[in-house]
């Protein structure tokens, strides 16, 4: 199902395309997060034309609203969300695990309390297999643990080893054959641990294998030292996703260490907040300094709302509450992110990527310009 | 600028195309409602899609927010709000009599307080129009007092005497001469004084009329014998423009009375609280009964939520706080009412208009289904 095409010569970055029931994707490839099986914002026919190539949904959100069994008998999540590209869904373990005080962890899964009600609910391998089966994504994930940083090296151990039993019996327990089940490797910042997991979870032979556990709060260059710990390891026929990451600064450094794909919500949480990608950096829509700009928010972006919209005006849709602003600049963003993964692809096809990573570090590294 | 290309031969119903600077549109037309260069949660190309013909601004709105000085540095509403079709703005008075406690009425105009941030302002017939030239806009309307319902005779009769005047001052001070500038004729639901209103607004010969004051908390039944009472009066070579009306219903009424000009926030308030008009009657969404259900809103429905959602998933939508859900509905309503417009001038084309009002008198006249 995964297939490399070129890989770069200069570091771990490699131009794929990843086949699924529901088409083929390009990576590396950025998935836009449908956590309640809809894009914040966003029309399913304009996820297509900003160049969506995948979809993640949520199964913790998913399973409490709408249920994987209304889901299941809608004719799965494509259907019900009116998405006929491919799509993915995690496994729930990161968002029970963020509870914290509402749950508690055994051998045999989670135990919690919904965020909506308070209702006690479960979740393991075999009901997180189980309602992903239900809602048949093309791309499945394993219900992992996934420790709080700073974390112990003891405790990570016993979690990264529960992680791998949890596997097994995620594999046993997953019964759809048109959905590809991948692994998480966890481990934290030690780099022994996360080479520990990836052995564990390589152990259980797998069609994609993923990095979980980042994203939580750890310095850049922290998460940076664990990939480029992970690169040369990371078995090169299969797909690697790193989860939830994250600036478009963090996609372009991931590749370069061998991360084929990501999903993050940055893009549409940002752009509800005001804040834009830019190909000349960062935008806070709302700063004064846009109040009569009629210039769009990119000149270089093809978006609905460069295409027709000056910043002033966007300002003034956020100023006064209007809801186009918040959709015009989710969708800007993710056509920001697309259109950044398909720059990554052909630099690397190109042989240029080493290129592009430097002026990606030399426009988000500096001062941040505050436009 | 107006053409009656054919009538009802058994109402005052008739077929027409008004013409404007930014394009023709076919009556009756119904105005989707931008009151902040907006319309809330639509992209001006979905608009198109869905058959709009002219969007609505309102003046006192703009003049706040972003104020009528950065719309004409940005080449005017159209050009602001990417909307290149006809557009149309009020004029700021029925905003201002609805302010009451916040408002004090001379001669020379209105003064009160801004609802954002009580700052003191003022607006005449002079700066209504001064602010509607810069606006820019194909049609602009007359600056006219509004009064309150229920009023006495005495009040509504200095009134209106004072809204001619007005009238006389608005066409005075309106400068730009490829705007078109509609009188509004007043006189609650006293027949009498909306006849004498209308002679007043005669008196002042303009490209269009307008007939304000309605929809303000009266029955149905009081509207209807207003418009009854004007039918035969209103100037038949001229374009009639109810202000603020109304449902679908109203609208097919309201036609029968000669009227060729709605504009209303309706479907799209309506379809953010979860109600959509559809062929077989209103839907309240969030019904329980729409919980399971794969269907769509409505069969017969071109718009993009009703080709792509069952009810069940836009049923999700709002009880999740997804802003797809009030998106889909308020497009989806538009696409209804735009809809609507055009089987109402087919019916009146093809002599079985009055078929037409039949049937919506007993899709919507019968005990309200509860879908």
């Amino acid at each position: 199902m995964f297939k490399v095409h070129q890989k770069d010569p200069e570091s771990f970055a490699r131009v794929g395309t990843l086949s699924t029931p529901h088409g083929e994707i390009e990576t590396p490839t950025f998935m836009a997060v449908g956590t309640l099986a809809s894009v914040k914002g966003i029309w399913p026919a304009q996820l297509r034309t900003a160049g969506a190539g995948i979809i993640l949904g949520n199964t913790y959100h998913l399973a409490l609203r709408p249920g994987a069994d209304l889901v299941e008998a809608a004719g799965g999540l494509h259907r019900f969300c009116g998405w006929d590209g491919p799509m993915l869904t995690d496994s729930g373990g990161f968002q029970v695990f963020s509870l914290k005080t509402m749950r508690k962890i055994t051998e045999a899964g989670v135990k919690f309390r919904s965020h909506i009600d308070g209702s006690a609910l479960e979740l393991s391998p075999e009901s997180s297999m189980k309602i992903q089966n239900q809602l048949g994504a093309d791309i499945i994930m394993a219900f992992d643990e996934c420790p709080e940083l700073p974390c112990d090296d003891v405790v990570m151990n016993a979690s990264l080893e529960r992680t791998g039993r949890w596997l097994q019996r995620c594999k046993q327990a997953h019964v759809r054959s048109d959905q590809a089940l991948f692994g998480i490797v966890q481990g934290g910042l030690n780099v022994d641990l996360r080479k520990k997991s990836l052995q564990l979870t390589e152990a259980v032979d797998l069609p994609g294998i993923a990095i979980g556990g980042l994203s939580v709060g750890e310095t850049r260059l922290e998460r940076l030292s664990v990939l480029e710990a992970l690169a040369a390891e990371l078995p090169s026929s299969k797909p690697h996703y790193l989860m939830g990451v994250g600036t478009p600064l963090d996609l372009v450094e991931s590749v370069a260490h061998g991360i084929d794909m990501f999903d993050c919500v940055l893009p549409t949480r940002e752009g509800r907040h005001g804040v834009a990608y830019t190909s000349r950096g960062k935008i806070r829509i709302k700063n004064q300094s846009n109040k009569s700009s009629l210039e769009p928010l990119d000149p270089n972006c093809v978006c609905p709302a460069c295409q027709s919209f000056s910043k002033a005006y966007l300002r003034h849709l956020f100023v006064a509450g209007e809801a186009l602003g918040p959709m015009s600049l989710s969708l800007h963003n993710l056509t920001y992110y697309f259109k950044l993964m398909h720059d990554i692809r052909s630099a690397i096809r190109e042989q240029r990527f080493g290129q592009l990573l430097a002026d990606m570090r030399s426009l988000y590294l500096n001062a941040e310009p505050n436009l």
